[in-house]
């Protein structure tokens, strides 16, 4: 089966699906052969740039010609001919407040296509489908062929310039079934997303949105909140800014109006969890108080607060990867170098002679020590070769 | 002069003092030449360290005998003997819960040594030391020699261990006088941040801890309230934590205890801002509760997150360095690297020819692009000669 549509050629400048596509003129690529994207910004182009590295055919559809052009050169797929047949799956990468509408035209213009969309609140989209199909603008058939889902992929730029086919390796892909939906349709949908080396999760739409509100939206209102006060902070006092507030308002550069979207589509499931937090910050804002006036002595003001910490502590510890490593999709092997000029330029030379490059890396100088502790992230299947290559050059690895 | 006590050997591994050293037997090392720290954890150690490299007398002092035995091993000074004199300045690096008790006895041991204090807050200790005076535990007198300073520096983990003499290097160092301080005791405090290579700021207490309850203590419990959020998720939940949430989140580790004294010291200023912030948590709160219920439509709830979401973006925006660069003590040379093994490896030899070390290095993979942008942190004196060495061999730097 060979794609149609140009190679991606500036667009790509490592390609971890190498091993994939290499024999994909003599092996047919998997379920859905043909998949029709229905939307060419940061997700939709990245989905087409990786379903292309694997054999299938990609067609491409954006409100925006422009769009849908750019993401044709780039290699994500082309535009449909009218000789094209119907695809066999449907992907609509939308903005998440007019998701609902275009899967509905979607199911209605293909009779058998499975239908799924990859918009970062589910439980509404599933909600308005319905009233679309209660009011007669898609049958209740169609909703067999769709299939809710969202990756957890993204970047801070937009748009498909900013488009990577690497952009779901080693990312969860949540699949939302409804209560309508067929098995083959789900299954399909894992397929798509296994084959652009994501890993598939399958939970309900309300455990979706109950889930993205705690670790994704609450997250970033409470980054926006905090970067506002710094709007009116004289200078002197920004100026005293170190890591920590840093790190806490990097998200607060987000999208004004992307972020509307999404939170007033997850409304139901954020709510509860900006109670909770409102409720907490309001106990420790009372202990405060206690605390700043010397008249007023509300006892356990202390434990309040240190209490507020702790349970920061262990919501915190919780989270998978917490150190900032890298991310799943690489393998992180740690080199012990000496901490004298040339050293790691050494380390990095003999990464090269083993055909290894390097994704990312990351220094950490020992404190006491005369060594720094070099983190190389490299792709996963190259981890074992770099292991052996450098242990046999001397250098000492972590682990 | 020469310092006593032995030389940090096993403690030290780069040293950029090494100009301002040499030299140190013939010149005197400027102003406070024996500084008497008290308190030996991350922040007094540190600052040991970084004064025995200017070349002063540094002695210890820490009620844990452990800890300062330990600080004295890693080459931050040495214990007072019965010749010792009284030392030029004493720096107290104690809890802030009982830096103004500390401070007082301090004063009252000493007829004329500076003292200054680094807690992170600095209107209750000047306010817990007049109270001391006014009991007569210090003379009115004696706080003409008390300056507050708060040197803008730390780490993740504490104790004597984990000090490094150029904590404070490249970082602000905040000099509150209060109103009885003499200018002569203002401009020790200056010259010692400043030795240190720090760089002092002048504010008066109540505008330090305005500042820092908006840039550090506030981000904190916001970092801690997310992060509780977390503790009761099912595992598929937690398992959906993106970076957005890691980064939001990574302060939330902090120490209970340390952050129950800070934020109970610096509550006066800390429940404004974080009345602020509640107040549009709650109108945030209402908005998204006015979106979720269909029967209840208020006017203008889109716009009321979109605002709050913009807002973020401007506070954000007003943060120094915000892009994550590396701390203002290094020079960053960016350098477009070839995307093939082995290249980063020949550029960092290349630095290594040059004798240059690397002190911290990030990478950025350029899209659509056949090459990467390495973003080399160097010390700030070896900037120029390391542009020179790579451009005569043949290497693209940015700007």
């Amino acid at each position: 089966m060979t794609a149609a549509g140009p190679e991606p050629a500036a667009a790509v400048d490592a390609d971890p699906y190498a091993e994939q596509r290499s024999g994909t003129d003599d092996e047919p690529p998997g379920p859905a052969r043909h998949v029709h994207v229905v939307g060419t910004g940061l997700i939709g182009t990245s989905l087409g740039l990786a379903l292309r590295r694997t054999g299938r055919t990609v067609t491409l559809q954006d409100p925006s010609p422009t769009a849908a052009g750019l993401a044709a050169d780039l290699g994500a797929g082309r535009s449909r001919t009218a000789e094209d047949p119907e695809p066999d799956m449907v992907v609509v990468a939308a903005p998440p407040d007019v998701t609902a509408q275009v899967v509905a035209e979607e199911l209605a213009r293909w009779p058998s296509a499975v239908v799924s969309d990859l918009a970062s609140v589910k439980s509404a989209v599933l909600r308005e489908l319905t009233q679309l199909c209660g009011r007669g603008q898609i049958e209740p058939g169609d909703l067999e062929r769709y299939v809710g889902s969202h990756p957890m992929a993204g970047r801070e730029r937009s748009g498909p310039i900013a488009a990577q086919a690497d952009l779901f390796a080693g990312r969860s892909w949540v699949i939302c079934p409804g209560p309508a939906t067929r098995t083959a349709a789900v299954q399909l949908v894992h397929a798509v997303a296994a084959a652009v080396g994501a890993a598939p999760i399958q939970m309900t739409s309300a455990e979706h949105d109950a889930a993205v509100a705690a670790v994704s939206h609450v997250p970033q209102l409470a980054a926006s909140l905090v970067a506002s006060r710094l709007r009116d902070l004289p200078d002197a006092a920004v100026a005293l800014s170190g890591q920590g507030v840093r790190d806490v308002t990097r998200i607060a550069a987000s999208d004004p109006l992307m972020w509307t979207q999404v939170l007033a589509g997850n409304a139901a499931a954020v709510v509860p969890v900006l109670a909770e937090l409102a409720h907490e910050l309001g106990g420790v804002a009372d202990a405060l108080r206690a605390l700043a006036d010397p008249t007023c002595t509300i006892a356990h003001s202390r434990e309040a607060i240190a209490r507020a910490i702790a349970h920061g502590n262990d919501g915190q510890a919780r989270i998978p990867g917490k150190h900032g490593a890298a991310p799943a999709r690489y393998a992180l092997v740690t080199v012990f170098v000496p901490d004298r000029p040339g050293e790691l330029g050494r380390l990095l030379q003999d990464m090269g002679h083993a055909g290894v490059n390097l994704e990312d890396l990351h220094l950490e100088h020992g404190v006491g020590a005369m060594f720094g502790l070099a983190e190389l992230s490299v792709l996963l299947s190259a981890e074992h070769a770099l292991r052996e290559a450098l242990t046999e050059r001397g250098w000492r690895l972590q682990e």
